[in-house]
């Protein structure tokens, strides 16, 4: 079924189960699909921008206190909407990182955080991670110790992501900061898996910057996403513009320099802006998110052969599994070959392993109900047994 | 009426004729409605990315096609979606400008140009405007001259908007780029106000990057955009990563730095692409939008004391007008003060005038049909003749 000329109707969550690992989060609220049919057109936020013209002042629709209410949500001092948690990462490196300064990052850190450090001329360096795939103080302490001794001076910036992508295993946010902060090292959090999903208070993890992605975990429309800061740090990374034109003399009012101006300026705000109640709500469910993830991860381990390489017990609902010893040795012979999986779990209604896939692969059961996971753990099992694998449970 | 809790439906288009100067350009097509609907949620175009993983190679929905439909459109070699004009700005200014270089503007530039150049720490200066109003070849040879003998060497970068924000005039593109390029600067075409409303030939004009504003002239949702630019270009400023982690080896495939990977994942890209035939197709009835905007601009001159401060006859359908020695006269001593025009205007179903402007305001007709605009026309003539204006027609 097709909704325009030449593109089809995206039903992917309306006819499957989605366990797709980036888009659980950014599924809408139905109340966001209708503020975005209500505010499609393009800068339909901006009916009544007054002086000073600036998005954040906005006052109908509540653009000025939905800010108040994101820098509550995280406990932070101020917030602002940006196109994505990486123009997030972008405006921070912007404000922290000269060229050629050394910053850290992790060696589980998203591909974003090095292109907002390569962008503006800096070195991204990574902090080890643990044999048990952890970013620890100690590494951090160690990795900085490194940079002083190699480059003579401190890291700029330092990013540490609350859960990564790549295992969804949770890191030591807080003694990282602690560590950071007696180097004088700013501190970007990010919560690109956690801002929306789950708890996320700034003051007590101690960080200068929370950033989060409204189209990964905050229920709203790509690209958005927030930016919030301490009262100290705003005056450096959300400072108005000093430009002045050397012939008109005009200024420019309180324009943000890293943010551009303003930002989300219609429908991505309006999607964040209705999930936002929602959103505010659900993170405090965040452990039946994870007694929800567990029916699966032990239907997993059930199969022979099949591993866990996030940490265990689980933290978050992204998992990363190795099936190399289980569903890759079926591939090898099923005619189907490694679409087999894929295949057999569409046939269950079923999406968002990537085709193909039977070796390593991740999987989000975040948002599904009780039935779903239910279902998607027999899925497994069934495949497994299916297919001569054993099962013990 | 509520479209959420606490959000009001916005129903500006449905119910009013909308002469806001920004707005115009960015009401969204039928097909564009539908496909935000349809693809709503968070990261809802990469349902099938699959190596190399970027979004400009995402096959279903089509978005590899529309990257090479816009490249064409705009007669470019290559073309990236980005998060509004202002994104593709930061992306040419990161890449061109360094710490303290002096970079062309003009008197009439954007100030999200100034803030590109801001925060990359460049110099922004402004090549004057004529008396009429406008930049010339001249003008900015006589800048670059000033530049080369007060900084000792050229601009690292030349923003020309092809129609400004302030009155819609145009510009010499054409000649300032000939100009530029006998200093080896590169030229940025502006064209938030011309992108999507009229035909744009960007290799005729000669410059090195057209940018466009989804959210302002091509029906697209916010925050959305076009940066198109040469083969030759391309390797700068849409270098891919150079990136790799020094602890773990990393490296992080095509991502293109300035973009900072993807750009639009769900229904900013998707509201472009299901306005796009709508919008190729519309740039080419441009001189019957100059028509119907002439139709309101005769209706204002007729009015006694009115001006006209836009270039005239009109080339842009978005309009400067000063009324200080006529509405602003009336408000003077009317019970309403300055509220009685945008209120007599919605009185008879106008919007887009801010509440309370008497002075010099603007307006834009674009995409108006010939009954909207008489109605408009009508409407600014009785409320002149009502108010003791004299008018001739």
């Amino acid at each position: 079924m097709r909704c325009t000329g030449r593109i089809e109707t995206r039903q992917v969550e309306e006819l499957y189960i989605n366990i797709d690992p980036i888009q659980a989060g950014g599924r809408l609220t139905s109340d966001a699909m209708k503020a975005i049919i209500a505010y499609g057109d393009g800068y339909s936020v901006c009916d009544h921008c007054r002086k000073p013209f600036r998005l954040d002042f906005i006052k109908t629709p509540p653009v000025d206190q939905f800010h108040r209410e994101l820098a509550t949500f995280l406990n932070m001092d101020i917030a602002r909407v940006v196109p994505g948690a990486r123009r997030g990462f972008q405006a921070i490196a912007g404000a922290y990182v000269g060229r050629g300064d050394p910053v850290l990052l992790t060696a589980l850190s998203h591909y974003t955080e090095f292109l907002a450090v390569e962008a503006v001329g800096g070195m991204p360096l990574e902090i080890a991670k643990s044999t048990s795939g952890h970013i620890t103080a100690d590494a951090a302490a160690d990795k900085i110790e490194e940079v002083k001794s190699v480059y003579g001076r401190n890291p700029s910036l330092l990013f540490i992501d609350h859960f990564d992508y790549q295992f969804g295993n949770e890191h030591e946010v807080k003694g990282v900061a602690k560590v950071a902060h007696q180097y004088d090292i700013p501190v970007l959090y990010n919560g690109a898996y956690s801002v929306g999903i789950l708890p996320v208070d700034g003051k007590e993890l101690g960080v200068d910057f929370v950033v989060g992605s409204g189209h990964k975990s905050m229920a709203s429309p790509a690209p958005s996403g927030v930016l919030a800061t301490t009262s100290e740090r705003a005056n450096e990374v959300l400072r108005t513009t000093a430009s002045r034109g050397d012939v008109t003399g005009r200024t420019f009012g309180i324009k943000e320099v890293e943010m551009m101006g303003c930002t989300l300026m219609g429908v991505t705000l309006m999607g964040m802006m209705a999930s936002f109640p929602t959103v505010r709500d659900r993170v405090k469910r965040w452990s039946r998110e994870l007694e929800m993830g567990e029916i699966v991860v032990q239907a997993l381990r059930s199969i022979e052969g099949t591993r866990i390489l996030s940490e265990y017990p689980r933290k978050h609902t992204l998992t990363r599994v190795d099936t190399r010893e289980s569903f890759d040795i079926i591939a090898q012979k099923h005619k189907k070959k490694g679409y087999f999986l894929s295949s057999a779990l569409k046939d269950r209604g079923i999406v968002g392993l990537i085709p193909g896939a039977t070796k390593v692969w991740k999987f989000n059961t975040y948002g599904l109900s009780e039935r779903q996971v239910q279902h998607l753990a027999d899925a497994f099992v069934e495949i497994a047994e299916e297919n001569g694998l054993a099962v013990s449970r």
